[in-house]
């Protein structure tokens, strides 16, 4: 019998919602603002609410759910737990899957929301086919997923793929939001860019199409990079060594076949693609060097999408399906 | 009926062999040395001949040898294809293991040299019980394993675990033996303390009790950083510094429940960890600074007992036992 799987993509803004075929085809997606007052409380009751409107209007005839994911922009534990979510007020520090289970009365699974998209790309995005891969996602900050032989590497401690905080720089690095100095993604973000770019051009007074622009952004950056602008394309070139050398590092440790890049960042596509291959050559080790590197594809719906795979391939055993 | 096992650790001087039950007790071990002459074509016959002796000495009424596994200096491809081994005159370049399997008769599967001594260490040693961890070798380079879910965590090409190629520094790095700058292993091997060490003596005319020893050893370093001697705790210091940087970068990646520290250097023993533990700290990002330290605990015999517990968990699936 054919199964449906929901997914719930929690950001701190809005949850994107999705209620998906075992394919992958989605029957409907939707979108409703986060409630973060009163601790979230109100925050899976809205879910729940989501959930059974969706399988009423999609599903019928005897047609069920047979599970829920659940992404969250936090730490969740090998047990479920959810650390509390700094982007949800706290919101947190329980078991978010336990509670949304009983709610619906389905199965249902919590994982971290980087690595719910890194799940949506491997399945049906830039790392579909793959064993191994690595997502990065260049956005606000630098997050990303470890897929191993098509699983997601979890951690012992929630923290697989928290590839934004490795120190590319000891103690005199640029300070990071968390508290430490010398993270990647001071140096390889879209706010890194654009933070780049600005000192750049208030420290020397070489031309630029970037000067007057008011407050350039990493979208600004990379368009005048690609057209040539010199001081624009020694930003790119200076992010994308930093990023190479961390890339370069991580397959040390992972050894992908490929590297998805997403967020914002990843708009500029080709270009980024092949700065960002070059860089990773001067850094790479051994065979890691055969690594691929390609695009997101899923966009905003790569995080619903890899929550209902996680539900899809972590159904318990007694599943009546 | 009960299983044996043979795990075959073959080094750039010596092949270290043993046959074991399958809870890792050794009925016997041995050591011959590895014959690299005309490309290496002794190895293998002689490994096979060593098997045939073992299993006739220890075993008989009727026990026979459940598979093989062979521990090689140099990468492994997922298919069983050994690359050409530096250290053994280019021997390599086919499938070892099935040639060693046609020769005995007896499953056999290969593996890279580090990553057995990891197993080795997962299965009896300092990770026993451990469900993702990191095996570190201090020595004359740094190497390592990862496990992920009590597998190793081999990559798509091989070179999963390669952790003392990650470039700790960028271009202006130290010259690493791999071609590159800034290697993880040229700040944190028995080789670049001991360099650390002569360069501060020459340098710098501190009082030292390092000073005339001649040639100065990571031990001596050691020993006299325990001692109090201030020249040898800056080099400390700063080894376990660039040490603990890099570990915090591998747990961003696989986020482990535990480090352990193998090698040579691994002989300082708790004045190490403590060092290590330390600066790790200074780096560790979030939920991964839960990670404990342990030291390595099965000395040479961790690559014949990985070895061993890499043929017991992959035995064929139409094995007859």
């Amino acid at each position: 019998m054919e199964r449906f799987v929901f997914g719930a993509d929690l950001g701190g803004t809005t949850v994107k919602l999705g209620l998906c075929r075992e394919d992958g085809t989605l029957l409907e997606k939707r979108e409703i603002p986060t409630r973060t007052e009163h601790a979230g409380e109100g925050i899976l009751p809205d879910i729940a609410a989501q959930v059974a409107a969706l399988c009423r209007d999609c599903l019928g005839d005897g047609r069920e759910l047979a599970g829920i994911g659940l992404g969250v922009p936090g730490v969740v534990m090998a047990d479920g737990f959810v650390q509390p979510c700094v982007n949800l007020g706290g919101w947190g520090g329980f078991d978010a899957a336990g509670e949304l289970a009983r709610m619906c009365s389905v199965p249902a699974r919590a994982l971290n929301d980087a690595n719910a998209a890194t799940l949506g790309e491997l399945w049906l995005g830039g790392g579909a086919g793959a064993q191994n891969m690595v997502f990065v996602t260049l956005g606000t900050g630098v997050g990303g997923g470890v897929v191993v032989e098509r699983r997601l590497l979890a951690g012992a401690h929630g923290s697989g793929g928290e590839i934004g905080h490795i120190k590319l720089y000891g103690g005199e690095g640029r300070l990071c939001g968390c508290g430490s100095h010398g993270c990647l993604e001071r140096y390889a973000s879209a706010t890194a860019i654009a933070e780049m770019a600005s000192q750049r051009l208030r420290q020397d007074g070489a031309p630029s199409a970037l000067r007057g622009v008011e407050p350039v952004t990493a979208k600004d950056v990379m368009d005048c990079a690609k057209a040539g602008d010199a001081l624009a394309l020694d930003v790119v070139e200076s992010f994308a060594d930093d990023l190479g050398r961390g890339l370069a590092a991580i397959a040390c440790v992972c050894d992908p076949e490929v590297f998805v890049l997403g967020g914002g960042v990843s708009k500029a596509g080709e270009f980024l693609l092949d700065q960002v291959r070059r860089a990773y050559l001067r850094y790479a080790f051994s065979t890691t060097r055969q690594a691929r590197f390609g695009l997101a594809k899923l966009g905003n719906d790569a995080g619903i999408l890899g929550c209902a795979y996680y539900a899809l391939t972590h159904l318990p055993a007694g599943d009546r399906f």
